[in-house]
């Protein structure tokens, strides 16, 4: 095993969309577990839109990262070496941890992931926080009924994709919004979406209207900004807003303004209501349940775009903001443990 | 009995704030009741901020106002001649009824008001629709619990001033915001609000936030644009705002735009919810119940500011919009049948 380990700090907080300048790649020791601890190999990392958040330094539901320290987000690895009971050799685990190669880990930081039910990286994406964002938000706060319209956007994104299809099985109209062609067809030619709108290409008010003859009940929010000023005029009586995103925002150093909703809320006795998957943290077990279920019959499917190698990690971070990524974006850092 | 009477009609559609040439005072014959019917004199008339919106031609939650028909609003009045076997002559009823002295009405277009329980005004204003919404969206929607800090705008308004008192009798601390000293004076002193602030001489976000140490729980909105958007950062985890009303932006020609509220609600897994008093009409029997209780008990007061002559009634409704009214805005049309 080496001896040394790559890192990736955060060096300075972004101001507007986020460079390279902004990170730094530093080399640290790889360290030991003492007892209750494991060494974890890192396989893959998952770089979120949300971890933008986490770089500025304001109040949020999750503490703001540390100015040069290592940053953490989703990961699956394998033990390298423990010193737990509960953890051998080659365990596949998941949890929070750093962008190294390596992440010393307390027992209670990891949880086992077993490689025989779906892929490792499933882990990370459908069947983890982003597929539970995806139930949640769309059968807690959406609750769509059958025959309802759904719209989603970013939604051939992770969490986007997985709300269509969820919205499908729970036999709503279900129109997607996204930001390519190749994207458009990923959404109604093999995730079953009804429609399909590409906003960089079409007048999405317009747009929208076509593709919702009978009104929108429910608006799955991903993005927030001029795509979801569209959805407000269309709501129905007594519609529902997940409000899980404003990718839009996120890198704005300008004031988001935008047309207010409250007349619109007001005439249609609509609900928004913001979440995030934290605070179904009780329930998780009920969502992975039935995510599992789905994925097994076939119902559930999902697409990963996986970058190679952990000099390109900060590159696929910002490749998440030009929309490149279709379904969840992760980085291979290593191959498995042999 | 007279055998003419003057009515007021919608002559044109507002653009921006309503003015007298929007309307049209006319002469019509008294008419008769048929059998089933009764005509109604009316003693009292409601006008309503939510009126501006009927005047406009858009979808609502209500239809729109023809043009050259009657207004319509709550109106108390008296039985004048009846040809119902339920109501008799010099009856106390309330009913959606035209802006003229006389309206003919079906007998299911009225009901019986008890001017023993509580004077006939309440029934327009704290027993009526405007208790009934400060009741349901409050406690329905804003659900205060006992320590948590509730703000509301349009404080010293009918539906305000009731919100305010509701939250008191919940163990909130209330804050209330207005625009004159008056108005402040009698929310703390009168109404026993813990705070309140003076909207057009005080700067909004920094009395807020001293106002409101523990930061805000609840958001009781009825009026949207500016005062509003302060709101926003100071809201707690799972906040709560009820979306009443934009008195703020009824009379904008221009579009009504502001900071986007998706990321304040993202971080904060806040909730916004528009709703009007007809979604609870299943449960008016609830809230009457309650909100007479507390009446009779003096935990709940209210003011009115009574407007004498059929001939105000559209200076009554204009002032509305200049913010001249303390609690509910009434015209006294006539005295009562002897």
């Amino acid at each position: 095993m080496a001896e040394t380990q790559k890192q990736i700090k955060l060096k300075k907080r972004p101001l507007g969309t986020p460079v390279m300048e902004d990170f730094e790649f530093t080399e640290a020791s790889v360290p030991s577990p003492s007892e209750g601890e494991v060494l974890v190999k890192t396989l893959y990392i998952s770089v979120d839109p949300y971890l933008r958040g986490r770089m500025q330094n304001t109040k949020s539901y999750v503490a703001p990262f540390e100015l040069n320290e290592v940053i953490t987000s989703g990961v699956v690895g394998q033990i390298a070496e423990s010193k737990s009971e509960h953890f051998s050799k080659g365990d596949y685990v998941i949890g929070m941890l750093g962008w190294q190669e390596y992440t010393l880990a307390k027992e209670k930081e990891v949880r086992k992931i077993d490689p025989n039910l779906a892929p490792v990286t499933a882990y990370l994406s459908i069947l983890g926080l982003t597929g539970l964002t995806a139930y949640f938000g769309l059968l807690d706060i959406g609750q769509p009924k059958e025959g309802e319209t759904v719209v989603v956007s970013g939604a051939a994104g992770a969490v986007g994709s997985a709300v269509g299809q969820i919205a499908k099985i729970k036999g709503a109209h279900v129109v997607g919004i996204a930001g390519s062609e190749e994207k458009i067809r990923y959404l109604t030619d093999e995730l079953g979406f009804d429609e399909a709108i590409n906003y960089k290409t079409e007048d999405v008010p317009a747009a929208l209207k076509k593709a919702c003859p009978n009104g929108i009940d429910v608006y799955f929010d991903n993005v927030g900004g001029e795509i979801s000023d569209a959805v407000f005029p269309l709501l129905n009586r007594q519609a529902r807003i997940p409000v899980c995103g404003a990718i839009s925002a996120y890198n704005k150093v300008e004031a988001d303004v935008g047309p207010r909703v409250q007349t619109a809320l007001i005439k249609t006795s609509s609900l928004m209501k913001g979440f995030t998957v934290g605070d179904y943290s009780s329930r998780f077990k009920e969502g992975a349940a039935d995510l599992g279920r789905w994925l097994q019959e076939g119902k559930l499917k999902y697409e990963e775009t996986i970058t190679e190698g952990f000099d390109q990690t900060i590159d696929a971070f910002l490749d998440l903001f030009k929309g490149a990524n279709l379904g969840k974006q992760l980085v291979k850092v290593a191959g498995e443990i042999e």
